[in-house]
């Protein structure tokens, strides 16, 4: 229970990216809960192998450690740096909070979330990058990647990841992510470079 | 994904309650969040032969209705009275957005919540009262509870449901709504009584 209430504190961490029927920016509870039913309705696209309640365990407490380390944009190179110490410490007082072998099976489910190496993590990842990432900022024109001026490789290099848990889905991801670019709301580095040396 | 999209409009359904951590009142998908992590991890109060899996569907869609027919205070007695045909008018539209076999079975997950009588259904009931009424309300001093004038006999009889999923969650639960109830923030409706009787 003390846990359980600890927990409720990441409805007060906001994310950068908004919710898709209006302007306001999500917050992780709800975030985790969009995971958690998107995994369960796109479970068909995971490999056959996978353990759709061990996805969702990992989605509903993926962001707790975000009570003490906060919201980390995946842009922002310095803040990223010290993303893990900052994660690894919460994870050790958050999941501290439970009975010693639930603290620890927590624990162990967070590590593998982030470790991204069995079936189920990349499934996990691959619904966090779709559903916390290329479909919010795609339905806001490009959102925080247009904000930060993120280009569309970096944008690709960081969701590709969708590919390792769920194929058909980065396909889609993919086609998302062009039609942005092509509306012009994010740019490509080397349009970027090409539109320069036509200025110079 | 047309249902994805849709069902991120209970970001925006608010709940009579409020957040922990604050007084602003939660909305439906933080809330679906917060009773799907309560079951994965107060499942061992549960019946052993529930399955955990189908408990956190339930909990994670259990609202979605919401988006349509919208919170319906459980103590708003007229409310209540068409809230029925209005969720199911919900359910029919919101479901109807998955291809036909997931609609199937997901309004089939639905009404099961709905019926309360299989065990995973009064597990999930039983995250509900808990997790959306009880906890948030006595940790606010009585919560919309107080606001809206509700005896203990009325918090009780509603929230008893408890016992049929988690019978220990249930001698939990009685305990912090007499707390509130002696601390005077929520009043019996006996005591109502005597005290008109001792002012007459």
């Amino acid at each position: 229970m003390q846990f359980l209430k600890e927990a409720d504190k990441v409805k007060s961490v906001f994310r950068r990216n908004r919710i898709l029927h209006g302007e306001r920016h999500e917050n992780d509870a709800e975030h985790s809960w969009q995971l958690a039913l998107m995994a369960i309705v796109l479970s068909e696209h995971a490999s056959p192998e996978v353990d759709v309640l061990h996805v969702v365990k990992m989605l509903l407490i993926h962001d707790l450690v975000e009570i003490d380390a906060g919201d980390t944009f995946a842009f922002d190179q310095a803040a990223v740096l010290s993303q893990r110490e900052r994660e690894e410490k919460a994870a050790e007082r958050v999941f501290g909070l439970l009975p010693t072998d639930m603290a620890e099976e927590m624990r162990a489910v967070w590590e593998e979330f982030e470790r991204q190496e069995t079936p189920e993590a990349r499934f996990a990842g691959a619904m966090d990058h779709l559903g916390g990432g290329v479909v919010p900022n795609c339905h806001h024109q490009g959102g925080c990647w247009r904000e930060a001026g993120v280009t569309v490789e970096r944008v690709k290099a960081r969701n590709s990841a969708i590919a390792a848990g769920a194929p058909v889905l980065w396909k889609y991801a993919e086609g998302l992510i062009e039609e942005v670019q092509q509306e012009g709301f994010i740019r490509s580095s080397n349009a970027a470079i090409v539109s320069q040396e036509s200025v110079d």
